[in-house]
């Protein structure tokens, strides 16, 4: 997505606007919310996905709280009320509960005639961090790929997942942005695509070169060398480095380390669960056994057989050559490294 | 498939019906080819795929070849284009070329009055062998699994893609008909979904207990312990062991190795190619770009995008922990073994 492309997220006083990213690549129309129920449901139905956007997004939802009396503002209650519904839309991504947990923190220390005012401007300032952020680690990311000519993603990490230019994929920006061309392989990422959909459509729509390929074909390419080094995005990384990403992230890792290729990891540091130390205490998502078996209304799996549908899958921080946060590059993460690389900031 | 389940394939003396693998699972119907183009077309649409099944229908195919001239039974000449063009329909498996040379042979060596009888004896007897071979790999394999209770398999290597019983899948069947409870994973495999699609229809019509799973989970399931092991069919087998099968193998192959799981592939031995040493030699069948970028007519991917569609990639032998024939089981396949597996069955 470069930096002219359409908004994923826009917010007006009364309403929140996103990409309806369901229906890319074939429509580019925004989902209207109005409510934090509508905003709930556009959480859950993955027309807003991507750690970063989902963090946005529920923090502008706070904002469109309701008082159940006609004709009063809503109160720190009904504000604190909409923080907790709204964290409930899916499990996984950290930076949801972390941009609650700012929205809270506003909620609590503000006067009642003032509220809607200051939600609304720390929900703008969380947005507008989100495009330092990219920007950050746009540079950050594009020192180490200096020497690349073609990276591997999965799933969408790009300007769809946060305000713009997105975490993976913002190092590519960059880069283009200094007329050095890198190629793209878009795993497609089954069950929903975000890679053939929203990779390949944003790096299309800016000119990037990006060729799809099925989650399977990753390994083929890597042992015929088409492949300099893969780079992904992270719904929540713990304080040992373990990473939770898109489902299949771990199986892209195993087979970097096979073909000795690196496995970068670009997230902001609000994707860091410092409460967390094993991958294993992550929570993760399982989802409807139809986007599996039932794609697009079409019967691929017989009702006899079972399915599994978990979104996300954990890569252990051993896997991992870096993390590119917005304050730095973080080298062979472990506890020690982490600590100290976030130690050496505050 | 259990010993009752419908026939993939049937042949009368003027039609061959194959089930129309297409409409699975939903559909069961037969597909009549009464023409070599209308097997042509069957093997190139994967109404009929899987190497031994293919051998199989093309060596049917020959029998329905028409004479140019009305009234006039076909000639030697006639049965020679009709291989010739049936063996243009795919060109990975070399069970095709295999099963095609074999009806050559007959055509060659047999009198013009027994053509037809001749070559419908032979296309039945390359049936029959493939019934034999099929429960010969599930006795030989059956041993290998005995301690595993949880196998992967990865695209159809069962009784859609053979005559009955399959190859990766026979010794989940022996296993099933002795008793044993064998659970499989089955990855979908796009694009064409064959795991979801056949594998576990096969497997659940034979009450066999099958999950299915995106290719992209069969990494974080080896992780948590969930795999035993690994079987898979192959297209093409070279001399010193390197394996081509289903796009997406090769990178089974890898996590089994990282995992340290077994990975067995189950074929006959007319799926080695003694002519060829290094897999890279054996030809790759690329296909359609709408096979990943629109399935089942749904646009997934921008015009915009490149995209790649191999149909199978190569295994390097040194990643195949055995492999598993109808005359016995090859245990760390290199050259040497192979030559002197066989070498001691000549």
């Amino acid at each position: 997505m470069a930096t002219h492309a359409p908004e994923t997220i826009r917010f007006t006083t009364d309403q929140l606007e996103l990409i309806d990213q369901t229906k890319l690549p074939t429509q580019l129309t925004y989902l209207v919310c109005e409510t934090v129920e509508q905003t709930h449901s556009a959480i859950r139905r993955l027309v807003v996905r991507g750690a970063p956007a989902i963090g946005i997004a529920a923090a502008y939802g706070v904002c469109l709280a309701k008082s159940n009396k006609h004709g009063v503002p809503p109160t720190k209650k009904d504000y604190l009320n909409a923080i907790e519904y709204l964290a409930t839309s899916r499990p996984t991504a950290v930076n949801l509960f972390w941009a609650l947990d700012r929205m809270a923190e506003v909620v609590e220390s503000t006067d009642d005639s003032q509220l809607l005012t200051a939600l609304i401007t720390q929900a703008r300032k969380i947005h507008d961090e989100d495009r330092v952020m990219c920007r950050a680690i746009g540079r950050n990311g594009a020192s180490l790929l200096s020497g690349v000519d073609t990276v591997l993603t999965h799933c969408n990490a790009g300007g769809l997942a946060t305000s713009m230019w997105g975490t993976a994929l913002a190092p590519i920006y960059h880069l283009h942005q200094t007329g050095k061309r890198i190629k793209v392989f878009a795993d497609e990422t089954r069950p929903l695509l975000q890679g053939g959909r929203l990779t390949a459509w944003e790096l299309s729509q800016a000119g990037v070169d990006v060729t799809v390929i099925t989650d399977s074909m990753a390994g083929a390419l890597m042992h015929q060398g088409r492949i300099g080094a893969v780079i992904v995005g992270a719904d929540r990384i713990t304080a040992a480095g373990d990473v939770a990403n898109k489902i299949g992230t771990y199986s892209v890792a195993v087979l970097a380390k096979h073909h000795r290729l690196p496995f970068y990891v670009a997230a902001p540091s609000n994707t860091f669960d410092m409460e967390l130390v094993s991958g294993d205490e992550i929570p993760i998502e399982q989802r409807d056994r139809d986007e599996v078996a039932c794609p697009h209304g079409t019967r691929i799996v017989p009702d006899e057989a079972n399915v599994l549908n978990p979104a996300f899958d954990v890569t252990p921080a051993e896997l991992v050559t870096a993390i590119i946060t917005e304050v730095g590059v973080i080298e062979s993460p472990t506890q020690q490294t982490i600590e100290s690389h976030f130690a050496d900031r505050t």
